[in-house]
């Protein structure tokens, strides 16, 4: 039987998604919570990883066994074994041909940030802080250069291991909540550190260090260091997959 | 010199606003800040106390102090002994008979909840979660029957210690926003747990247990049993103090 998680976690706690050994993971807390369940070894398929301090609002995870359990209940088996910071928003079957990772179409990240003075405490748990004035109209502008098909290898960390470094960007705008801002971005994919990087050149934007339209040239040199830094990552939500 | 504190802080780690022996508490944090910093003991005024585990969006607080130190420069002196889940977002110089508590002249809170099938970690960490399905309609329509001056006698805690229990709500309403619902309150004061009573009160009316109009009849019983149950603080904020 082929199952699909959906879940959700807050990043803090964690070493990311991938299991490490002594390393406390989603994927490793996962894992342990379904050998409980099901008295076996169980690898779990998720839609990509998500680094170290990131959370979600929605990942997607599947993996193979057979049972008896009915899989709607399964969620709130889980969620009993999983700590409060994780949990199971949803669990069904899919067709044996369903890979997580591979079939994945589109995914959604979401950055939120706020910039100011001084910062607020209660903003500053869920939002990235960054001093001073950044100029959200550039920034949007600035936006719009990185949609489309773009060979992205300037905005990647050196740890990448795909070789294939083309992505499609579908949607990308920044919009104001009540307390913050959000960037929204939605591709077909994302490299290692990516969202992370195009956050950190929009941020050179908002602070007037570069311009807008120099975007294209920077994602055209392939240069890493052309592009902006790796922004922490607090603020940094996988908030869709969508297959 | 009388100096206020705009403050900031994230409820989960404390015992509360008010300084108690062997406890760790917002008040107790910043005073200890303050008194590095004036070399003297500095006793604060909060525009109230806010209960354990419960946060602020914006707190006022003022003391007395006689300093050569730029009063608009603090927040930042103060920000870099605090811990990082309290947060000074201004500091200034008020007229003498300016008291936080006393000339507070109205109080907003906020309670975030959402309601469901199974949690959602990224949510619950800064919204209540409720088993089941609410009727917000319903809660919106019982809000009505809070405004205006009533006496709260049942609406507060047995350990509340003023006696004048008359307590005036300007506004109440819920809204939507994207993750979860939003119950804005804004009052003259509050009594101890009051928002958290109220709050209870309309889960049980959007649970179905009590009709909207038996609101003023549940007010004028004066009888604790007849409101709801006091409602953990998760998702409470006091998100402004206005004087």
């Amino acid at each position: 039987m082929n199952i699909v998680l959906e879940i959700s976690y807050i990043g803090t706690r964690y070493f990311g998604w991938q299991i490490q050994p002594n390393k406390i993971t989603v994927q490793g807390e996962l894992e342990k919570a379904l050998e409980s369940v099901f008295n076996q070894k169980i690898t779990t398929i998720a839609s990509g990883r998500t680094d170290a301090g990131v959370s979600a609002f929605k990942q997607v995870v599947n993996f193979r066994v057979d049972t008896i359990i009915p899989v709607d209940r399964l969620k709130y088996i889980l969620n009993d074994k999983l700590p409060k910071d994780i949990r199971v928003i949803d669990s069904y079957v899919v067709a044996d041909d369903f890979n997580a990772r591979f079939s994945a179409k589109r995914k959604t990240y979401v950055y939120n940030f706020y910039f100011g003075d001084v910062e607020n405490a209660l903003i500053s748990e869920h939002s990235l802080f960054l001093k001073g004035t950044l100029d959200i109209e550039r920034m949007s502008d600035a936006c719009k250069y990185f949609l489309g098909e773009h060979d992205f290898t300037g905005f990647c960390s050196a740890d990448t291991e795909v070789v294939d470094k083309v992505r499609t960007i579908y949607d990308i705008k920044i919009l104001k909540s009540d307390y913050d801002y959000k960037l929204i971005i939605t591709g077909n994919g994302f490299l290692y550190n990516m969202v992370r990087i195009i956050m950190g050149t929009l941020i050179d934007v908002g602070y007037g260090k570069i311009k807008p339209n120099e975007i294209t040239d920077i994602i055209e040199s392939k240069d890493r260091k052309r592009a902006g830094y790796t922004v922490k990552p607090v603020g940094l939500i996988l908030y869709n997959v969508q297959y």
